[in-house]
């Protein structure tokens, strides 16, 4: 019998050290708790045909004039020619499904450029986090999780999405580690995830979306297992892998 | 009375991320426990007048045939031409009295080339933890805790010691942080703090020394309050801050 290599799980703590992680054949999971990848979860799961993830305003104007529905804000105001902002509440059925929906992120649409040359992009979030586990798992592959951050810093409630997620993956059989950034992550999961809302308010993204009056979704946002669908990269667009018309659609 | 301005911390956990912490006020403190800062704290108790920090081999080599004594090594072993190695137990009193040592470190140099517009730097380790402190205590500024990392990514022995001085300076008046990653370093160091030796046995450097039986030095590397020297950069020299002399020469 032959024996089973280990695949190995690496966190990237911010887009400005991806450079740094040059495993191309790995999978490359996607993480901005507040709010982008979180948002993208709830849009899919309210029946959006596909998410288009922009980095900047003049791009999503653009789609605005060819007819897309577009959620753009900036500073926490929804910019004046948007549908609606970037909150995961507002990606409702009643306005997205069947549709493809434009998302202005500028961290999370610089983090999809980053990881484009590696083997598969997965979006996840805690509202999906089983789903992303057990497709890493079918894959079989190495896995780079890679955290937004906030302006190319390190922050706290995306690690503990990975630190969660590289504990369930570790946790099952053929994954481990060989980085000290998962182990710090999934050290830091362990420390919060008893009391995670008490803990959730230190941080500093915490504090700012409430600040703006933005932190309706927090809860929402650490909350397992809402969704089904796995968003994965494909052509430029966020379509649900699960799905056999979007696996038609990728392959 | 004047109500009096809290200070703020940050860590940063690799030099490949300083660039986004650009507050040129703020004293710096870099930390290389495994091994650079912590031999050159050593070297500085066992009386080297001052160690010099070069990057290269060839700076190092330039140094040696100036009649300069120098430590450095590749992969584990020492160079041809170099005095010895890099760990802090070479820099015995009878090797570094009253000389001035050349250390080849490529992390902790670009560390402090990166630092060299800030209004001080400062080298810390396990070693000199409360002279760090008690000193960042006086000039009463804003610190950042530069980690040199690992070949540019995060290493939790240097975030490990981030944490201990962070939580040192918080218990004190006057020091606060909105920074993610010093709370992060501070709750891998509660996590870590009462099983320590046992919690750096995961850290990848550990087993990269170990699997070069260069090893020995770990646990004093982690040891507390071993010197009160407290190593200031200045003018291309590493010298001690604490003595009258070094003083007069820096100042």
């Amino acid at each position: 019998m032959q024996e089973e290599k280990q695949r190995n799980i690496e966190v990237c703590f911010t887009p400005a050290l991806f450079p740094y992680f040059k495993n191309t054949d790995a999978v490359v999971v996607i993480v901005d708790i507040l709010r982008a990848t979180s948002s993208i979860c709830a849009a899919l799961e309210n029946g959006a045909r596909s998410i288009i993830p922009v980095a900047t305003i003049d791009e999503a104007k653009e789609y605005k004039s060819n007819g897309y529905m577009v959620a753009a804000e900036r500073d926490g105001y929804v910019l004046d020619f948007a549908d609606f902002g970037n909150s995961p509440f507002n990606f409702t059925p009643e306005r997205v499904a069947g549709r493809d929906i434009v998302y202005s992120t500028t961290n999370g649409t610089y983090a999809i450029h980053l990881a484009r040359d590696y083997y598969q992009i997965l979006v996840g979030s805690f509202l999906n986090i089983s789903v992303v586990k057990d497709w890493i798992l079918r894959e079989n592959r190495d896995v780079i999780i890679l955290c937004a951050g906030w302006k190319y810093k390190f922050n706290l409630e995306d690690t503990l999405f990975a630190g969660a997620l590289s504990k369930m993956l570790m946790e099952s059989h053929g994954f481990g580690t060989v980085c000290d950034s998962t182990f710090a992550s999934i050290d830091l999961w362990d420390s919060a995830k008893n009391n995670l809302m008490s803990y959730i308010s230190k941080v500093a993204q915490h504090n700012r979306l409430k600040s703006k009056g933005l932190d309706d979704c927090i809860e929402y946002c650490h909350t397992f297992d809402q969704t089904s669908v796995l968003p994965m990269f494909k052509n430029g667009f966020l379509i649900d892998a699960t799905k056999a018309s979007a696996k038609e659609a990728i392959l």
